[in-house]
């Protein structure tokens, strides 16, 4: 089945006696979860074959035969052609063992000077570094969807709330541009946690560096990382990097899941907000007439799932001693998971918010009752020179009056307004209109309109800028 | 490729104008890690035939036809002969959906009277009795293991530790002892979440309850469930019997953990308390001297895993209305891994255990230096009628004069001794002796040789009982 | 400040050249937390007296002098005539300073036989018991106040959910009853707990068991203790009562947190279902006219704090190697918090729930409306003998022509409503209205009325019994 | 009591109809926790008068009385002259309400044009501010304490591990800057953190911003913000800036729970590596000899509740509508638990790193014992021209030999290290040698004496450029 090099021995029996035992390969085996690092492996060891012919560890021929018999072993994998076992353990097995068969007993050079300490440091860089930048282009187009939402209903009015209880009007494209910063500031995390982790630990061997004269700067060059670590037990015991980008994850599910409840809610027959286009919904098998928001319900789940991989990930490092220790295999999963979790929930909403349909009746209507100009009626107060906290007290009254009468305060007449305090006047209706109480938050980041249109047009030109760059080119190699 | 019983239409598709966007297929879809269910989807449904053909819904001969055909579909997935696509969403269309194939029309009467709320609320439960009962069933083998290695060690001695520094010498088979009451805890443990998860719920439909007259209580008696549910829309809602079996699940891998910790320790240079078999662990692929205790390690890691999963469950049910929400789909791959996870860590560890070598002499060298015979000292004098306090402090005074010396307290002469208390006789130097200081301990509980034997014996009554039990019988169908 | 019985000096000072550092004195002290352990610790230290007198390790005379004293160090606590401070450490050693005080020299005999690590141990066990029984009690006032809410609100008419969508029409108090099922669910949860958590460990002393020829059973007799621990390493070891308990917490909150969700939606103006009374609600300092459910929301937000408790334990405890480590010193925080926090949540909704009142009118309302009856259409014609799935899609064209008309199924005329099957007769509009919808549901657990109130019946009766039962005498003691 | 400008009503009693309930005030009462935000109340009040000055809004000098009687209540509170009662829910109304004793009725007017939700979110920013800055300011003297511990102990050479099994030769002062290294990443995450968390949410009122003219760069600029929010919802609705700095310290903590094990592995008699000084350990009540290591276990312990309280916070924003919920008022005690244990755990060991006595001779003894030179056999090998693969085998099997002697490599004849290689020569034991073997790996980051020195002097150039720079002024205000 696989190139006999080892007579199937492990790379590392010279000292054992017995052979492992099949349920222990079983148990320990990573195969089925690392083999997608094949890329990366493949990358860091063609980059490594350079690094030991530049140092004379190896000949060019030697390196150049080397190189050619790992594009073949890439090749091998991408067209099925190799099986993975667990006999072999992890990829990093894998793609030897299958080295060997294409370029015999100088496969075994491959290993010199390194160590699957920092093989795999390097392979979870390398990926880590290609899912985030992925992640940030993924967001780079859910931020356009929702600028282009917000910039087309901009005439939208709907109910601001706090507790869920309706508080002030605001336009719809303001909530949604709430929703663009928090995106924006994932994107500024996630580039931190990228340039933190475009560091290059190769050369650190197991842990205490290496012996051969090697150029570490030069092989962070043919990888394309900036930087080399700078301590070579730091570098194979370090998952920093993981952390952090999962913590950064953690944090943008946390703003999914707020937008999906929000969607959730605005979907229901109570809220009739919006409605999400059929493609983006299921039905139900025993009730007909369901229409279910099952994206943003899913996605909001998921957020347990980043985070539980977070959680997980922090206990599996808690009280490691330095350097490696096996318990980090058990890292690659929760990052895997997360990230493809991530990555799935932001492509699937950059596909949906241009599928939002937004009811800008019922949203209006909804503005329009409750109260929600009540602040207004105290801030006119408060300028007519009542201080804030009278002028509240007086704006509260007046709403209970006007429960009682179910009427909205707009609809009290002026005598009714008066009975409140004598300071009122004619122009407290236009005050209180829908229009007025919106246009009239003009500090800066407040609901009026022109400030919307502003950030709207601040927002559009920073994702010119991200488009323009580097680092939003397409996410590949999935 | 399947049969087209709905010419490839939902199974909710009438009000719907628009098909499902393929991505929202591929986002929504749950088939790649439910379709595990399918043993006990069949089990359900067959169960609901019979249920509907006794409450006079179908015929005898329809059910009949039916179950036949769910057989043929189960055949069908057991031989590999059945493909699950993205577009079937979940097992429960899929084997509706092959059904179909075998009994064409009549498929379509299976889900009269039922729900997939309900379904799969019934077929996980199939599924975690089933597991849950497995992983008592292994944890009774490991407890068996722990139990022989205990009885085969009698005579080992050890340090027992607190804050990791010498604290008194023990048996190590006390020690051993320790984690066999942990892991039967966790049964018992494992055992209450199993009778209270043993709860039917089929017949509540979507979440109102069916219109249809079944009998519940037979449905139940058919899948083996002893309770039925109280409440329909609870029964649909609620995932508690996952959290419960989850939180024991995690319980359980901290005690993993801790034995893990243990036998990393042990297995070092520096302890050098035991060896593990060479089949039980791995080497390094560069530095040709390791011998890893892998097992251990990674069974550490997979601790977070465990409670990660825990977590992220607890944070994907918080806060969800009643009474089904499709963020409970995620509840799936999280109960899977957990369960697996432990599954596979107990089982490996009832394999590792009886491998364990002890070297008893490094052991007990160990239990003769550092003073682990400070307190008996002190007891010594609080039995010759020092106030305890008055004792302790005494031999605090001999502990620091010995460390001067570079001796042990039993290693003074007498009246080094007795500069400390005259009361100090020459009885002293048994009572330091590590038999005494061991055998002396005899209240019940305590490590005295006696006490320790006694325990074994229990335990192995305890031990033969579970297995002549119903519970015990082996796991099966995965 | 405090009796000098050591001359300041640590109880274990007696091999140490330097004092403590002032800043590690405070980083490590835990009397800040740990003082709230005394009741449990006194009583303690009085079973242990009489347990060493009985044992002869004391005189009667002795032991009585002993017990003097510590109800003095007792009352002297509840005066506030004790100062905490940092140089004292914990609680076992305020006390025991302070008896000195009392009964001077004698006191320094009180610790024989015992260590810090036995103490807190039953200390916590106490201590938890108690709490445990107090959350038993209190979930029985929650389930009582859930009973009559729906008893009082048997005619009340609401939507069922799925997907926070219309599903079919549930009675109120079927809803309200799936609370009742899950509180009572974690009612038995917390009783198996406290079953476990009924061990007195009192005797293992530092983990290897006493020389002392005590009774450890006379001792649990004294305390209120049913078991005592099998193996003295394990019993200063465990921390599963509490992992345990605090997993029955955090399940528990996730009950309360889907209430309070439910409560908020409720008490939206867009649902309008019920209104909190003004003395459950809170305002703004800002928006006169708000009235917001800050109880259901500060419980929602709660729910976080249990499960984060619990994440630190299981972190806590990951990985530490036998027996005592002073990492255990921080479960305490974590668990005073977890039960502090889920008593109150429970406490102030007991309260809560008599204060909440439903607009039976909206309610009815809206299970009007959305075709909420779609299901019965569906089944009415699987009953006239078509397959359900056909049915189901039938009906679903239904909703769909509905829709566009602008009409609820039941306003549709009966030749619209046979256009789309011809089995469709007269009765339909008597299976299609509210009444009957719901009154079908017969099933066991269904939502028709006549099972609700049985439902009703059953669990007054099971309260009845609960009230008569032992545990649940008043929580006391804080 | 307190100046009764309410009559003791709440400020927003206007519409109530009843008081609040004497549990609910207790239940949602925030003062308990939230008065240490007064400094920060206080200055962000300061500021918004003046802002409301300069808008013209209120005059100079009733801005200039409301800034006196701010000073006065601050003068208040530090001298306890103030009490706090739930009545007055949280510190906002507590400083308003003794505002109105100082200045009476001009009180009421400090309240315009904000809201609770853009106060609240600017006290928090400025006290996570000061706070990250203290642990910045601690961060670095740790890392000074560690890079001054490598200097001084150069010459200590020790194993390093994988799997806690000795692995290779290494120097101490390498393991000890690998430390530098995670804490040097601690630091830059909290700068970044530091210049996320600097945007100032005052002027967004309760979500929509403010209709008062007001210049909000200039209150930014009173408060020491570089920027403003762009968003009204978003300013009051974010707690990125929490998350994202709890998890920075999450992974801060992680790495001192690596080092904590560390301290306690070395501490023990089975290692000896360290001693630490008797002034930061204590002892055991009941054994005498014992020196624990309680700051590295505490802080080990704590790790699990700073990641807790991490978990609760991502737990209790998971799926919020915006913008302001109560749920968030739980944020508080999480994110005061997570940052005063981090800066206590960083504090304690910056004081007990140089208190770190290492045991030179036995950490070199380890590292001479255990083949930890098998690698540079295997290097040796590859370097005369047999493939690495092989030369690992080879070595192995020379260990495997040489385990069955009882010797070291380097203790074994040349003939016998011939059996295995006829390329091995004489020089093969120069490069056993334990100097060779460090000395040899001088790739960048490796453990060579010499890469060594570099390092540290890199750092100590990096640290004096930290303690030039502003950010690392003293921590104040606790």
């Amino acid at each position: 089945m696989s190139a006999d090099n080892t007579e199937n021995k492990k790379p590392w029996s010279g000292r054992f006696l017995r052979p492992t035992d099949a349920a222990v390969e079983a148990f320990t085996s990573s195969i089925t979860f690392d083999s997608r690092l094949y890329p990366y492996d493949i990358a860091g060891s063609i980059a490594h074959c350079r690094t030991l012919a530049k140092a004379g560890v190896i000949t060019d021929v030697e390196a150049g035969a080397l190189i050619e018999g790992l594009k073949k072993v890439c090749a091998d994998i991408e067209s099925n052609h190799m099986a993975f076992e667990d006999r072999l353990e992890d990829i990093h097995m894998h793609i030897e063992d299958r080295l060997f068969m294409h370029v015999g007993d100088l496969a075994k050079k491959l290993h010199t000077g390194r160590s699957r300490n920092d093989q795999v440091a390097v392979d979870v860089r390398l990926y880590l570094k290609e899912e985030t930048t992925g992640i940030i282009s993924g967001l780079a187009r859910l931020r356009e969807a929702l600028v282009d939402l917000a910039e087309r209903k901009i005439d939208t009015v709907m109910p601001g709330y706090t507790h869920l209880q309706r508080a002030q009007p605001i336009l719809f494209s303001h909530h949604i541009m709430a929703y663009y910063e928090m995106f924006t500031r994932d994107c500024a995390r996630f580039s931190d946690a990228l340039s933190r982790m475009d560091v290059m630990p190769l050369g650190s061997a197991a842990l205490a560096g290496t012996t051969y004269p090697i150029d570490r700067h030069y092989t962070a060059g043919l990888l394309g990382f900036s930087q080399i670590s700078e301590n070579s037990i730091d570098a194979v015991s370090d998952r920093d990097f993981m952390m952090e980008t999962m913590s950064a994850a953690g944090i943008c599910m946390i703003h999914l899941s707020r937008f999906s409840e929000e969607l959730v809610l605005w979907s229901s027959s109570e809220f009739s907000f919006i409605s999400l286009d059929d493609a983006f919904c299921t039905g139900s098998s025993i009730m007909p007439q369901k229409k279910n928001p099952d994206i943003p319900e899913l996605v909001r789940g998921k957020t347990g799932r980043v985070i539980g991989d977070l959680t997980a990930l922090f206990m599996l490092m808690k009280s490691l001693p330095l350097a490696y220790n096996r318990d980090m295999q058990e890292d690659k999963p929760l990052v895997f998971d997360s990230m493809d979790t991530l990555f799935a929930c932001i492509d699937i909403y950059s596909r949906l918010v241009p599928n939002i349909r937004v009811n800008n009746k019922t949203t209006k209507l909804a503005a329009q009752s409750g109260y929600l100009n009540a602040t207004d009626l105290a801030d006119w107060l408060a300028t007519a020179g009542m201080p804030f906290r009278q002028a509240h007290e007086c704006a509260g009254r007046a709403v209970a009056y006007a429960i009682k009468q179910n009427k909205e305060l707009h609809e009290l007449s002026l005598d009714e307004l008066r009975a409140f305090s004598p300071l009122i006047k004619d122009d407290i209706f236009d005050a209180l209109s829908l229009d007025t109480v919106i246009s009239r938050r003009r500090s800066y980041g407040g609901t009026a309109r022109q400030n919307v249109i502003a950030a709207i047009s601040r927002a559009k030109e920073a994702l010119e800028a991200v488009n323009g760059s580097e680092i939003c080119k397409e996410k590949t190699g999935e």
